[in-house]
């Protein structure tokens, strides 16, 4: 009898995210300090450089952690770790996004962390971002998930009505993120509002002023203009593309 | 032997604050939500308001406090509280201000609550504002005292840094405020960098929004276009002035 023909074992959500991942390290040179990133896609790079510093393929590693959950999968990695403070000049951040529309504006934090990753990803010389195809959106909020942004816990209910008015024209609605029946609390001990649109909401850029010119408002999880490299993983396999090949 | 001619006592800074403080109360009528501003010249109009209730020619007042000193202040004065979740529209706020210049922009904040007092007067209907004449400056930043600004602790030096850089041609210089020999906590668990500028730092709608669009940034104390009424005490009396008057 004829074996029988090998099955085509489809890749999971996480086959993907760990694919790109290992791709994005291969932008990694000894000696970078390197900005990382939260989430599930994410920690599979973690434990790649970690992987090639025990191999000694890599050395000279300094991590910039963007989040406390990272700073442990970090060290448990064996990254040697140090902070903006120390190096305030980041070589590389990879990082996953909940959403990346066709002019590589992301959207992120839905893990709860976008103003540490905003800190350290808006400043570094290459930012590479990583996602599975299904965080490939026609526009900003096209995903109909949760646009996060990070409130001062004074008043945030008025914060939040004010949020949603900005973007009324664009059907949004806003909840505060709860968790376990009390307000999600960020690294920094400030709440999310998650907006959705049901719309486009346009210009971009002024978008985050409207939003940043609230007080009340400390960062929102929009990345304008950061992304520098974008690999997408899919069933087809993984696809890399720079910044500089878009067309403006 | 003639009486001595009568003697003009100099009024002190105390007495013009005073004196502005109570004209603004002329603003106020039985029933309004009122924003209670924070600080040694606004606590004059707290007491006046309180005295006012006491002898019963105002009534129905609710206070929305801007600060928890205010908060304390206003209670023994016997002023009615809210917050503005329950009562998101105020019609008439009233504070002092640390710079005031000649377009009614102002700084504020030295006393570290600026972001509730921006999120209560930012709104209101009628912001008053009352200084003594010492407050009024050519510019903002004039007064070579600190333009605060409030950042979350995390990397608060990396912050402060890119604060000073954004306005190094105007000869900024950054500095984290301390008290007691630890960085002062604002009401909301964040730290103040308190800027200083040798010379005018230009359009300041501008320099808001590039405060404001870096992480690590809450709030700033300049307040652009806000104040509607200012009200100034100086040794020749009190002038009151309003924004419509103001040439564009």
């Amino acid at each position: 009898m004829p074996p029988p023909p090998p099955t085509a074992v489809s890749p999971t959500q996480d086959d993907l995210k760990r694919m790109a991942a290992h791709r994005a390290v291969d932008y990694v040179k000894s000696g970078m300090v390197l900005g990382l990133g939260t989430g599930s896609t994410a920690v599979h790079a973690i434990r790649r450089i970690g992987d090639l510093l025990r191999r000694g393929e890599l050395s000279g590693i300094v991590g910039i952690p963007t989040s406390k959950q990272t700073e442990e999968q970090a060290t448990e990695a064996g990254i040697p770790l140090s902070d903006l403070e120390s190096h305030p000049s980041v070589d590389l951040a990879i990082d996953g996004a909940d959403e990346v529309d066709p002019h590589m504006n992301l959207v992120k934090g839905r893990g709860g962390s976008l103003l540490r990753e905003k800190m350290i990803e808006g400043t570094c010389e290459r930012f590479v971002v990583i996602v599975d195809e299904s965080k490939l959106v026609d526009y900003i909020g096209g995903s109909r998930l949760a646009m996060p942004v990070e409130v001062i816990p004074f008043c945030c209910n008025y914060t939040l009505e004010r949020l949603r008015r900005l973007f009324v024209d664009s059907g949004c609605t806003a909840e505060l993120r709860i968790e376990k029946g009390k307000p999600f609390e960020t690294d920094n001990g400030n709440y999310i509002v998650n907006l959705y649109f049901e719309r486009d909401i346009g210009d971009l850029n002024d978008a985050s002023d409207r939003i940043l010119r609230l007080p009340g408002v400390v960062e929102h999880g929009m990345f304008l203009g950061m992304a520098t490299t974008l690999i997408v993983a899919g069933k087809l396999g993984v696809t890399v593309k720079e910044k500089s090949e878009l067309a403006s």
